[in-house]
């Protein structure tokens, strides 16, 4: 089936005051969406990043793909080489690890990959699990991602999470995400707090979640050092502790005297990082994430790379809305070697873009839907409204540290990146 | 789909007698086709080893395949694993290196899986290629596979090819291969001969094929300090130098001091034998075969490991039929990273199950077949008569140390293997 048009619609949605090792979530988060219209009228529906410097390379690829064949991914491949060509698209937080043109790349395709095999699929009328070897699971468990978090935007009236810096209001949060949603897997996104007091919140969620796993993500706000005592402090806690240094070498060197398995997003984030981390022996668990490894079907080649080398496989979340959750969910659903619960913002928004009901948390996991592609459906005045949100804004890219200092004082914050 | 019934079929066809280290071809070599009959009609085919351990192993996961579903791949590796479950299928050759468990699980499953592959393209009107991700290349380069061979099998009148233990010989062999189906690259099996005749055999090669890309497989026949010798003395002629000695260790003291890259396929032949390759540096190209690497998709994911640790992938082959050809060049279409011509031992036989005129060799190459699923059809009264063949040729294994025992009596003949 050949494109007539590839619309893409930057959106944005309400987003909570996040704490993370670079800042605070602004009051939006930011997406891009993408329908992929087919010349008999079938559409596919991709979505990604809605940072102004990701929006450009994908507004440019998806000029080019009129004529295009849905199934011809080695030539949309080659259309976003050509278009892309050596731009390294960076962004402001750098929470996914470092830039390159292999990662910019990996991160255009992606998007218009899943949404040619959500086309791919309706037009076969097969789910896209389907398309990617069949479904190993039926449904695709998550972990409920906690955050420290401000009371409120600035300017703004305090959001029913509260705010949440020790550890009574982070059981709180969990207890309420749990309740809600059914999660066992619990995930702390630390490198806000000194590590003491995230330890003690780490410690606070096991008393209080007895039999859950747990796993804390400073995102390399810590020393080798630090993280070396952390890991020991939280032996037989944690399932797995995520990015707690910054660098392969630094990883290297906690992963070696660390009890529990080192995961990571961060330091391994391209296929080109594999060799250097498994040599050096620096991670344990990678954190996939469709968006910026390549699509669905590099992220199953992932998988199997990881399983050959001892590397257990969990899965990266960004904030994110219906289509990626679903894509996530069908990936997932089609790979075996899928060793940990998936993060997921999910909770932390309160609007999408798709149809309700086709993505429902269960007992802490999403049911695979079975329709044809990705099962998820547009509401177009939802999309409409979220473009609105987008213009209205004004936001362009994600910048935690920027708002952070608005919070702060310009110059009394620096991202924690090895700060303790 | 469902399937209705799953016919396996084993066959036999007229084969030369070929030198390798191990020992000679026998008169018959021998296949197994598999026909998956859904319930709509639509059928798969499959085509894999015929040796009667592995048809005992498929025959009794065929027996449990009416009732499964094509697209249920994960569900179709369940049934092999309860199948076959602890069972290791040996070979009495060992050409392709070791046996276990994982090997023969991944063997069994990947007769089927392309069966199944084929099944679902026939069933969405899409090639195979489109289910693996789309065509990467129009058509898939193949390599001459030259043999040292005998003038005729026992009792039997010569074949047309005639004996073949000279340079003069080889380059004769070489000359009407090339010109009959125009492979660039040439590839001589050795571990025959000693090594210093082999080596001027490779460079009467070189001189009578300025250009061509030039590679030797001696099946391990040599010591890793004469493997680094030979290596040496074709320094500049060689593509890569393939299995020269057993073993990883072994091959990673050649790889260490080779001016060429080495290739394997017999100490890198499942996932789990990466990592030791990988770790010791011991090869430079991994020669895939998706009968023995798990189907067309594990296939694929073999290659984005090989590419994530800087190896190079070229494709291994044993005697086959149109089914297989089929199928190697299905995958080797939806492959980005292959680096070299593909291995095939197409020339050396005189029929085929499959109609003819699916798969033809130009300037040796083999233009993808864009029908449904594989492309290619069976032709019913071809398929008996090679059943008809299996059943009279009394062959119920492959193995060519026995038969070279005949040719030259039972004490005066041991496998090659680190012989030099
Ligand atoms: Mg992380
Ligand atoms: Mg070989």
């Amino acid at each position: 089936m050949r494109i007539r048009e590839a619309v893409l619609t930057p959106v944005a949605f309400a987003d909570p005051p996040l704490l993370n090792a670079m800042g605070v979530h602004e009051p939006y988060a930011l997406r891009s969406v993408v329908q992929l219209v087919g010349e008999d009228g079938v559409t596919g529906l991709g979505e990604s990043y809605g940072d102004e410097g990701f929006l450009a390379q994908a507004r440019k690829v998806a000029e080019q793909l009129p004529g295009w064949d849905v199934f011809d991914l080695p030539g949309l491949r080659r259309i976003v080489e050509r278009v892309v060509g050596e731009t390294v698209h960076t962004d402001l937080h750098g929470l996914t690890g470092g830039f390159s043109v292999g990662k910019t790349l990996a991160s255009v395709y992606a998007l218009f990959e899943v949404a040619a095999l959500d086309a791919q699929g309706r037009l076969l009328g097969r789910p896209v699990y389907d398309l990617l070897g069949g479904r190993v699971r039926d449904e695709v468990e998550f972990s409920a991602y906690l955050f420290y978090k401000f009371g409120a935007h600035l300017g703004a009236a305090g959001d029913d999470w509260g705010e949440v810096l020790t550890p009574e209001a982070l059981v709180g949060q969990a207890r309420r995400m749990v309740g809600t949603y059914g999660f066992r897997s619990l995930k702390l996104k630390g490198g806000v707090l000194p590590p003491e007091q995230e330890t003690e919140a780490v410690r606070a969620l096991a008393g209080a979640f007895p039999g859950h796993p747990l796993r804390i993500d400073p995102n390399g706000a810590w020393t080798p050092d630090t993280a070396i005592r952390v890991a020991h402090a939280l032996d037989g806690v944690l399932e797995y502790l995520e990015d707690p240094t910054p660098g392969t070498a630094g990883m290297a060197r906690v992963a070696a005297r660390a009890p529990m398995p080192l995961a990571t997003n961060m330091c391994v984030v391209r296929f080109a990082d594999l060799e250097p981390a498994v040599r050096a022996r620096a991670v344990g668990v990678v954190l996939s994430d469709h968006h910026f490894w390549g699509g669905l079907r590099d992220t199953q080649a992932l998988s199997v790379a990881c399983r050959s080398f001892g590397i257990g496989l969990s899965m990266h979340s960004n904030s994110h809305l219906g289509i990626s959750l679903a894509a996530m969910v069908h990936v997932a659903a089609a790979t075996e070697h899928l060793s940990y619960a998936c993060d997921t913002h999910w909770p932390w928004k309160e609007s999408d873009v798709i149809a309700p009901g086709a993505l429902e948390f269960r007992d802490g996991a999403v049911r695979v839907p079975d329709g044809p592609g990705l099962g998820v459906e547009l509401d177009p005045d939802a999309l409409a409204r979220a473009h609105e949100t987008y213009l209205r804004c004004g936001l362009t890219q994600r910048d935690d540290t920027g708002y952070m200092r608005r919070y702060v004082g310009a110059s009394s914050f620096r991202p924690h990146t090895e700060r303790w």
